[in-house]
């Protein structure tokens, strides 16, 4: 059966030269980098290389890297850590209210923890307007955190002037940059965050390694505590395998993304006009120029999308209907609610994540075999057809 | 050059078989198990197939393991994730002076968000002794956390008695057993516990995957918040290679655990004989009989321990001088110190910890190579044949 991979924000496969890279370290070259003896330190050596590849990426210095498990654990870091470790100052964060589920309940964490946040609204694009955030700011706002780009709708925040704003105001700025990592540049210059996760899976290195890059010297409290490991930020024996595997990514990354993206581009803008020259009453959710280049999502009216997307998967095409991770917890997404999609409209959201593995051939497969499916699922809605009233009660949130 | 790897408790080889079941899940069958699709579903499937497994080696339910990044978090979640759960009925946590640094520093992590935490004496030995803990324990106590057995003496410790006392008080209690796990048989049934930590890597899994068991409706704060992944106990996308590794490294383990142990143990009382009949001024750290069957942990007088861990390894032989997360950290070990082993002695410490990987001939070839390093390293020793005043300020702590 011909087959289509469209899912490339939940998971996308280790690139052969990653796996290659990784191999010889799970068990040829296994000691523990803490050890002081010649094998022991031959792993501290490729564990710092790697940490030289990962900053290189994003334009940083080694030292200002610190390994984790995810980039939902890189998130938890940098919220709880800095909230923690700077709650003398103040007690307040501002997160953006489309921010992805491990920065949102980190926030709800430190609010247990006595701390206020402010959930910060967004536009019909998903984008935050900088005007907003400056009045959002109080005196005790020790933390902003606004994602580099949302998983969701593809949209891609104005962090430059967001940073700016805060960096003014001596408060420190994290972004979540899981999503973009690999699709577009990111330069912890241009932007000049003080923080940013990473994930290695969004780079075609495995699941279970990921990164915050942490401006020199900022001080944060470690999620994990322990020994002195990640110069004594994060516990825990390093991954070496993934730590590997994440650093060949970046390697590769470096070189690629800024080829990789009109390329990708391309193909998300074929299977965009496709659709709308299709199928009749879409909506094209996120923004629909400042996005990620191999990001489309859509909703699709009187339709449930998680019906779609096992019709699709029928015929071999891999896409996804909102957030992998809260994907069986909710019913409708609290981000289409945010930019203000209506509840039974955000039931048929559609999210496809294309990457360079994608070909022109996987668009047009899709765009044969999405449309008849569209219609068979309107054929049996309840509600195709019929006037939905549009009150604030049919928004979802 | 022959060599011999002791240094098991440190890292050990990614066993064949086990990296063979994970081969296919990173580039082949690499989907998000969040996902609903069909290739999702098969991966949501093979991890809760794995979570059986290692279930069953401790005899517990699959719904009773949430797997983690490592020990350390296994053991951050139990501490700080039952105080911040439980800190309603009062906010006092005792744990062992000895335990691993992930334990320890949760305590003192906990204390710095107002609770009160006891680190409870051993004695020379590092026995925990059950009056002791029934002494320590107070009415706001909610949380005792003392290892299965110490990574740095290889004690293992009453746990089923010290856990006893606390289920009779209504008062959670935890074990490590990071460092038991794979090397003893360990059973949640028979010790009683309300939460145990493992660790892959133990077990000749790839490094980068634990697992916390929990007591079925125990209450637990996330570590990690985030997603819905775990029942909502740990979030981030699951690392299904390390987990399958788990998975299979748990089964292998279920049948070899009581046949190697006799077989590891006999190895270890041949160094340990070896190394009392050929060096003298020797003192073997930890429990004579309670310990782990494959180790062997010893100080030698007069002696700077990381010097002898570096000339065994210009011989090939791997050991090493306490825990391995602390070894750049501290001059001293304070499980040592704890013990009652003077600070000049508790230099020269040397841990070797043995596995079935290990022959005869491994320790023949320590027993070869051990007493002219001993000697030498003696010859240029300042201290060696001087007398020592054994002085309480002579602790190392």
């Amino acid at each position: 059966m011909k087959s289509a991979y469209l899912d490339h924000a939940s998971a996308t496969p280790v690139r052969k030269k990653v796996f290659e890279a990784m191999l010889p370290y799970f068990s040829d070259q296994f000691a523990n980098p803490s050890n002081v003896y010649d094998i022991g330190s031959k792993m501290r050596q490729v564990v710092e290389e790697q940490r030289g590849k990962v900053a290189e990426l994003i334009g940083a210095k080694a030292g200002e890297i610190i390994f984790t498990s995810s980039g939902a654990e890189a998130n938890n870091l940098a919220v709880k850590g800095v909230g923690l470790a700077h709650q003398k100052k103040g007690k307040h964060v501002i997160v953006s209210s489309i921010e992805h589920h491990s920065v949102l309940n980190s926030a709800r964490f430190l609010e247990r923890l006595d701390f206020e946040a402010t959930f910060l609204p967004v536009d019909q694009h998903g984008t935050i307007d900088p005007e907003r955030l400056v009045k959002a700011i109080r005196p005790e706002t020790i933390l902003v955190s606004i994602m580099h780009a949302n998983n969701e709708i593809g949209t891609i925040e104005p962090i430059t002037e967001l940073a700016a704003i805060c960096k003014e105001k001596g408060i420190i700025f994290h972004t979540d940059a899981v999503a973009s990592i690999g699709n577009i540049n990111v330069d912890v210059n241009a932007l000049k965050v003080d923080l940013l996760s990473l994930s290695g899976a969004s780079l075609g290195a495995p699941k279970g390694i990921g990164a915050l890059y942490f401006r020199k010297n900022l001080r944060l409290m470690p999620l994990i505590h322990g020994g002195i490991q990640e110069n004594g930020r994060r516990a825990g024996t390093e991954n070496v395998p993934g730590i590997v595997g994440f650093g060949k990514a970046a390697e590769l990354a470096k070189n690629e993304v800024s080829k990789m993206e009109p390329y990708v581009r391309k193909l998300r803008d074929r299977l965009v006009e496709g659709v709308f020259k299709q199928i009749e009453k879409v909506t094209y959710t996120g923004h629909p120029k400042k996005r990620l280049p191999g990001h489309a999502s859509f909703c699709f009216e009187a339709i449930e999308g998680e019906s779609l997307i096992f019709m699709l998967a029928q015929n071999g095409i891999y896409s996804n209907t909102g957030s992998a991770c809260a994907s069986k917890a909710l019913k409708t997404s609290p981000v289409l609610g945010a930019i203000g999609i209506r509840a039974d409209l955000a039931q048929g959201s559609t999210v496809f994540t294309i990457n360079d593995n994608n070909t022109e051939e996987d668009i047009d497969y899709v765009l044969e075999k999405l449309p008849p499916i569209v219609d068979r699922l309107r054929f049996i809605s309840p509600i195709w057809g019929k006037k939905v009233p549009e009150t604030e009660e049919g928004v979802c949130t």
